[in-house]
């Protein structure tokens, strides 16, 4: 038995969104309303009713974690999302390559993404040739798109609670990152990241990289601002927990990280952009592949997300349509009767009518030989309200992998 | 004002056992169907949703306590079934009659179970005559049914973190427990659990009993073997919170364990033997002679969970509807319109397609002059769907008892 997690991000609308109408009650659905006619509909609160999620902590709570129990920050998902080897109890950072001068003996930032930089893995080996081993912390860097990247430390004694060394402002000097609570392991943190941050930029400064962009009159990539410190929870692979292969397919870095956490393996799906312009075909087929091999697959598409933030329920319309006929076509076609479970829904409700995250419930479809189906017709938020598997608190995850009859017992 | 739940033990069930219906769907239930038309359904995750439960786990989230925070194992909750007197902190083991030879100084397990023995209570004395007072604990040995019996240790500084000394494998020697935590106290219990087999086997050996089996030919009953430990946890009795008097009518032990342990006073039942084969009627007979002198009446229903894990939908079906018939039908021309709320459900799915418990949402039916009447009018997992209660997690009784208006308010 395989079981499939298909997330639309920010799949949810409001009445708002289309004059009375939500883009997924506009959009025509066929593949999607042939699934709720044989399956079972229901609304889920991707964290608790009431709370207005981010993509992590409900990705998380999908999962079957307790975001208010594990989550300090979006900076570990990130880092293990774009590759990184993250451990639990690690303390991450989001990073930025920024221009600073000295001025009067102090670092003034005066570009926070260095011109939007193009060279930094070319960079990112010379702040993995740092030595920190004086101040007793192993640490790895690793740059991903443009002048982003993630910074990891792992040792004894470490925390979050620090504050950022980006100032998140320009003409400013480098922030000094200051403990956020009275603690030994907050002050070595710090004193640790500001030690971190003046052997960067030394290490920066004169980079033939910079020396080029600095000839070429682009502003260099001299310093590293970071940001987020976040500790990697330690959390049970689900793959473990269930005694299952799993694999991710996704776009975005966030959304690996989690799956990764999670235990499963990210596969590499050319044309999964993250964006509008994704390639959903691609995915349907790099998901029939790995449910060949996985008996879990988690598909992540974001699009739906991205038209809701820009308020264009439109281009979220015809976006769902396309989930429905470029993506659930050739899956479906590609299926086994019976052979399979399969999850639908979104990790939040972005109505292009607010433009960002509500914490509205989202309708999530149930379909496979367990399912006990219930009177729904077609797909839509209404619909779901309306669904024989009521309402629920994430958990997405869990309820997939049970209804597939993976997992331990709790008891006897 | 009563308040009457009946668990069908594993009563939920999935389209694929029946082909394309659930055994309740298509048991006939007239009686049930009744209550269901004037009352309203709702579905219960026995603990949460996805979460696949065992008996013990359920049945404290049905009496509203918290299993991730209560459970340690069933070892506690068997032993109060089987009447012995544990307090919360006790630890608690199951225990078998075993058949041990000495082979080079060696203690070897030749029987696990002593050729299912059926002097035990007879055995029981000799154990219950053992001195540890020099290890500074208390206990006490109950044997049950065959073979079986339970081991109640008592006394400061032990805990349940340890292995077994239950080989669960033959021709191998007697198991040393084994500290499973880095703690004195898990080092100490062991120490205690060691001395305690070594004695018991002492007192057993020649016990004129064992001296007669092996006359007999049989193999005696020479060897304790000592299994799951698990503490007893503090909870507060559900019949304290409430100020009532409570009692439960049940033929298994962990059933009438955690009845006790909620405070209830479990009622001799002959007939009620939890199997298929149960005097419905008899049960049902006496919960009405109950209910004339106690608030709440809690009765354990195991069939339907027997025919589940035997994969036998017929017999599932055919004892729903005897159920509905033997049980129900008695017990409402016996009781007082409008005197008493009843909650019927499961505490969790077995479906015979599977032969396991699984973390399917089971039907819930409430009924009583406070309940709001929905539209179902019939009782089954796809109405309980549609039903008027939504989805809950567990927390039956507490629910049922606030129906009676039993109990304190949270608050001011």
């Amino acid at each position: 038995m395989r079981a499939i997690l298909v997330i639309a991000d920010g799949l949810g609308g409001r009445p708002t969104d289309m004059g009375g109408a939500t883009c997924l009650e506009r959009a025509r659905t066929p593949n999607l309303d042939e699934l709720a006619r044989k399956g079972a509909l229901g609304l889920m609160d991707p964290i608790a009713p009431g709370v207005r999620p981010g993509s992590d902590t409900s990705h998380l709570s999908i999962f079957g974690y307790d975001p208010l129990r594990v989550y300090t920050g979006r900076g570990a998902f990130e880092a293990l999302g774009i590759g990184m080897e993250v451990r639990g109890g690690d303390v991450c950072f989001r990073a930025n390559f920024a221009t600073v001068e000295e001025r009067d003996g102090r670092l003034i930032v005066v570009d926070r993404r260095a011109g939007r930089l193009a060279e930094g893995r070319e960079l990112e080996g010379a702040i993995n040739q740092l030595d920190l081993s004086d101040l007793g912390v192993g640490f790895s860097f690793r740059a991903s798109t443009e002048h982003r990247g993630a910074l990891v430390l792992r040792g004894e004694g470490l925390c979050a609670a620090v504050s950022d060394t980006d100032p998140h402002e320009t003409e400013v000097p480098l922030a000094e990152a200051r403990p956020l609570e009275d603690s030994e392991a907050a002050r070595r943190t710090a004193e640790v990241l500001n030690e971190f941050s003046r052997r960067a930029y030394e290490a920066l400064r004169d980079h033939p990289v910079n020396r080029r962009r600095r000839e070429e009159g682009k502003p260099p990539g001299n310093a590293l601002l970071l940001r987020g410190a976040a500790v990697m929870p330690h959390l049970e692979p689900v793959t473990e927990k269930y005694g299952i292969r799993g694999a991710c397919i996704a776009g975005g870095a966030l959304y690996k990280g989690v799956a990764r956490a999670a235990g499963l393996e990210v596969l590499p799906v050319p044309g999964a952009t993250g964006d509008l312009g994704t390639d959903l075909a691609g995915k349907a087929r790099a998901a029939l592949e790995a449910l060949e091999s996985y008996d879990f697959v988690f598909v992540h598409i974001k699009g739906t997300d991205n038209a809701g933030h820009d308020g264009d329920a439109q281009a979220k319309l015809g976006f769902i349509e396309r989930i429905d006929r470029e993506f659930f076509g050739p899956l479906l076609e590609g299926l086994e009767p019976g052979g399979f479970h399969l999850v639908f829904s979104g990790d939040h409700t972005t109505p292009p009518a607010v433009g960002e995250h509500t914490a509205d419930p989202v309708p999530a479809l149930f379909f496979g030989p367990a399912i006990r189906p219930d009177r729904t017709t077609g797909f839509s938020e209404r619909a779901a309200g309306e669904g024989g598997l009521g309402r629920f608190s994430g958990r997405l995850v869990p309820q997939l992998l049970s209804y597939c009859d993976f997992g331990p017992k709790f008891g006897a």
